[in-house]
């Protein structure tokens, strides 16, 4: 199943549904997909409709340097646990919203393509092996990075990571989606800057599960951007970071594209 | 006005509540406090109800190093700009409620007494001198930190200031609390650890709020913790942390004390 988030007009609630088999229609849920699956009245074609983030996630956990190559191209060495960070929920926006380029540092923000984990059930010190029955599903996501301020002015990446708009989630959470051998891939206008496979990933999917839930106590909805692989702006040759009017996709491979513009703020 | 959020039953959905001037009545509020004051029928002694966190915030925001002296004790050079970190909204418990030495990370958890803002308008880039617009009142908060993970095994904090019961919080909102020159004080098991003055912080609440704002929309129930003040376990002579079954108390002139035993997990 694939579920999404969405208004039919700007001003109303936000209701979650799901995506047809044809991908053309939405079918409204009665509640949140983690509290059940109860199909309600509405349908709606797509493309009447308005994505948001298939989720209001009540913590964004994110995993730095969780794949092997960008670890090298970052020169850092690969941690001997996860890495774990915070982005602000407030940064959280859904597809085709812009990413806007913060007035406080609108010059080195740059993108990262993400596999983000949606969890269903609320679990606490869970093992890997156990950790599938506390997750809901998967989606893209981009972390996005101001890197003057994560790697230059601050030593803690919050406020790099945490702008407005710095969360892109969507288009949807799909229920069936096996992360184990996918493609993770970030276009800025076609052009292709990262590129790598879930397989280079240090620890995958249940493990990360397994170590945040060790940490602190795993809410349904709660968000787990699972790292990036190589390619992103900063360590390109020369460096590239986005601008106005730039489009930005995040596309995994059996899953979905996240597409954002870029504007000014 | 002191807003509460209580529970009377452990199984009833929390509500929120305004405590009496003579400090032992709790009258029911009909909404979280932002969205109106207009009480309900409800009326509790303050002795039969439990005292949950005032606020369930949306994003936990922190600021490191804004005490002069903390900074000293730490041996870390004054920041040109006020240090932003997120503690995980997992995190957050009431007064009253253990804190729990992680499986983790046992060895070496310490307190941190701190003024905490309550956001209760919506804001984003707003100046310090409009900030106090957007203030909905201010409570009482220990910045718990795992030192273990903090300071040695990660560059970034959020692990080891995000475990399950490491941001109490309460025991009330203050509306009408200045925080201009209160006194932020710790003490374990009565013995003082830390004791400080917001006269000595780098960076005022209203600038706080104001910098914080740049970076991310501030919310309703948004909390701002404020920093520190010197005399923090791991920098005692000899460092100090916290075992099970002591209690450790946050106390704010003028404003409250908050209360929390600790626990082995």
């Amino acid at each position: 199943m694939r579920v999404v988030r969405f208004v039919t007009t700007p001003q109303e609630t936000p209701r979650y549904g799901s995506l047809d088999e044809a991908g053309t229609t939405v079918c409204e849920l009665r509640s949140p997909p983690w509290l059940g699956l109860e199909p309600g009245p509405g349908r709606w074609p797509l493309a009447a409709v308005t994505l948001l983030a298939p989720v209001e996630p009540p913590d964004v956990i994110a995993i730095g340097l969780n794949y092997r190559e960008h670890a090298a191209e970052s020169q850092l060495k690969l941690p001997a646990a996860p890495v774990i960070f915070l982005k602000a929920t407030s940064s959280v926006i859904g597809p085709d919203a812009p990413i806007l380029l913060p007035r406080m540092a609108p010059d080195e923000v740059d993108a990262e393509a993400e596999l983000a984990i949606v969890i269903g059930t609320t679990c606490h010190q869970v093992t890997a092996a156990a950790a599938a029955d506390y997750i809901f599903g998967y989606t893209c996501a981009n972390d996005v990075s101001a890197r003057d301020c994560q790697l230059r002015q601050d030593a803690q990446w919050a406020r790099g990571k945490s702008f407005d708009t710095f969360c892109p989630l969507g288009p949807w959470i799909d229920t069936d989606f096996t992360p184990e051998t996918a493609h993770v891939q970030l276009r800025v206008n076609s052009e292709l800057w990262q590129d790598g496979a879930t397989t280079d990933m240090l620890f995958d999917c249940h493990t990360l599960v397994s170590y945040c839930s060790q940490v602190m106590t795993l809410r349904p909805g709660t968000v787990i951007l699972t790292g990036t692989p190589p390619g992103v702006g900063f360590a390109r040759t020369p460096p590239r970071f986005l601008h106005a009017n730039e489009v930005v996709e995040v596309t995994i491979t059996g899953l979905a594209t996240l597409r954002n513009p870029v504007a000014a703020f």
